[in-house]
């Protein structure tokens, strides 16, 4: 096991009703937010009324900015930085999903700096200060509710970037799995995908002596697997969209990688795709995760054999244990497809004339690698997005 | 699942050499510290220098009080409150396990409180103040480290009560799993089974759909269960010691407890014990929490075998599922005993004659049930003493 520091902040407000806490939680913080969302979506639903309404009897102002798209750009965070600095605006709320919540982190740090946001995201400026934010998690799917990371794009170049610090950990996450109720299956299924990913990124590590955390990766995989089917089914099962909605959290808030070596190839690998053709996060991340797996899995099979084992109850093949970690790839593929994924660049809708402009571009030219499981140089790259059209 | 409010602020710093980094987690609040700490134990091993090294280089003054025993006692609460009022201390810094923990916790109520700092334990004042306080852990036990709450002995009457508060947990918990490379293998056991315990207080439940906690819990137990044993042949078993003094964080910071109704009848049974008799908590509890599950499987036989199945890998006699339940407990009571710890009163050296005193504290009287899962009153408590007896 690896030295460690983890902190998991965010007070997590969770269950029926939790949305009309909201204006009470602000009030702990502010009197004046920037009330930040994407579509019309939560007009029609009525939660930008109840929130508002929270927000009114706590006597709390609102300016609101919305307009956020999935691979929210950065763009409207600008827009966002302008209007806080305009109206003296020193806290984000974000009603939405994982887009939203990034634009709100983005907007907090890019409030107190004074160069141009996209600098924390190219690795040209580190984050030191930021604006409180809290949020009203309506997609279950990046786990931004309780995380220290946002993912930006910039529509100049189409950069897909990330960034990081403890200081843009939400203040708190109001999730209400009721609120879910009405996200379209496929946006349910690739919001499970993103889950997934987020846990397989830390699960496939050379650290050894990572019991506890394997473990509760592989709980945390099993509840995912066992309740997303439900929800294709039946849309407004609740517990199952609370289960759903609680492991997106426990996902990504940084216990799953407690103590071990984390790999995130797959992340930039799916970033380049939904850079260029926009395509879901999540849906992405079923293309290309199984495709990462089958290229490096020889790197350490008896992890993959683990995964097969105790994450899809696969017997092992004590003879041919390469032949039962292959299975556990086949199922995980087999698994979003039976979601409703796409699992190959085709069924993305993904033509494979760019796929070495992909792969030059996730590797700046072939200058950097992507992972730690393996450390894949432009060629790997290259090889996994030729895997993926398969 | 219910709803639930989750939040895990202590900054937790992982392993080797960690305690060298605690003046300067000290400095992020303050300049002067109470240094808390029990017997002679901490300056044998050298942690004792190691720490105030590094208070000093951070230039932190600090005043000491030392003394704790297990089971810590209301009276040095006292005198530490009075030592920090009279010295303007406003940080405590516990070094050492649960009773240390527990004992800070206590002073940093008191010192901001006009009243007797045990109004808090018995329920005649809320904690709506408290100094910060930060923790380097020596027994991964309690979990008091990253939890809000602290248990008490009162000397007058030899009661022995919690309390509880978000504002009482630890700022920072530094956990280096060398320094647990010393502890006798009893004391290892009794931390083991403390561990256990909390989980299992959390388990069984009549809370339905609660699969990700299930699953958590299940990920917890097996974890210990594979690593404790380690450790009572091998004391200097870094990735065991690891595995252990994590899954005792886990075990109490509340994350295993989301969403589902949580019982506390066994920790209630047991402080009864060691409150007449000053045995280790955590021996009290192999001896309780096995009699208490014989005493009330009845009442969720599904819920037992469950345990049975997926914690002790035990298989389903799907004819016969008491008869899974009861091997269930029975595995339980056998690694207990396993791991050297006493699994009977009489191996704990207490006779039953003060069984019938002990059932009347612990239920006042008969005025109060104890536990969620079934409801206890005295009669119940006293059955359970006499199982225990077995």
């Amino acid at each position: 096991m690896n030295n460690f520091i983890f902190q998991s902040p965010t007070r997590i407000i969770f269950g029926k009703d939790s949305e009309n806490q909201v204006g009470a939680e602000v009030k702990k913080f502010t009197k004046k937010v920037l009330l930040h969302y994407g579509g019309g979506s939560i007009k029609k639903t009525g939660l930008y009324n109840r929130v508002t309404a929270s927000l009114k009897e706590n006597n709390i102002e609102y300016i609101e900015l919305s307009g956020v798209q999935p691979n929210p750009r950065v763009s409207l965070v600008r827009e966002g930085i302008e209007l806080c600095r305009k109206n003296d605006i020193d806290f984000i709320l974000a009603v939405g999903g994982g887009s939203v919540i990034d634009s709100s982190k983005a907007i907090a740090v890019g409030v107190p700096y004074e160069g141009d946001v996209w600098d924390f995201y190219i690795g040209k400026s580190k984050i030191n200060d930021s604006l409180p934010l809290g949020v009203v998690l309506t997609l279950p799917a990046a786990g931004s509710e309780a995380s220290p990371s946002s993912v930006l794009t910039n529509e100049d170049g189409w950069l897909k970037k990330g960034t990081g610090s403890d200081l843009i950990r939400p203040k708190f996450a109001i999730m209400n799995p009721e609120l879910t109720f009405t996200l379209p299956a496929y946006q349910t299924a690739c919001g499970v995908a993103d889950m997934m990913a987020h846990i397989m990124e830390r699960y496939f590590t050379h650290t050894t002596d990572v019991d506890l955390t394997d473990r509760l990766c592989e709980a945390t995989f099993r509840t995912i697997i066992d309740n997303a089917p439900k929800l294709i089914i039946d849309p407004e099962d609740y517990a199952a969209r609370a289960e759903i909605m609680w492991a997106g959290t426990i996902a990504h808030n940084g216990l799953l990688g407690t103590g071990r070596e984390e790999d995130w190839a797959s992340h930039s690998i799916e970033h380049e795709l939904s850079a260029i053709y926009d395509v879901a996060h999540g849906a992405g991340l079923a293309v290309v995760f199984p495709a990462w797996m089958k290229y490096v899995y020889k790197h350490n099979v008896s992890r993959f054999v683990q995964f097969a084992v105790r994450v899809w109850n696969l017997e092992n093949d004590f003879h041919h244990p390469e032949k039962t970690a292959l299975k556990g790839i086949e199922k995980t593929k087999e698994f979003f497809s039976s979601i409703g994924l796409p699992v190959t660049l085709e069924e993305l809708g993904i033509m494979d004339d760019r796929l070495d402009e992909m792969a030059d571009k996730c590797t700046a030219g072939d200058t950097v690698t992507q992972g730690r499981f393996v450390k894949l140089n432009k060629k790997d790259v290259y090889e996994i997005y030729k895997l993926a059209s398969e």
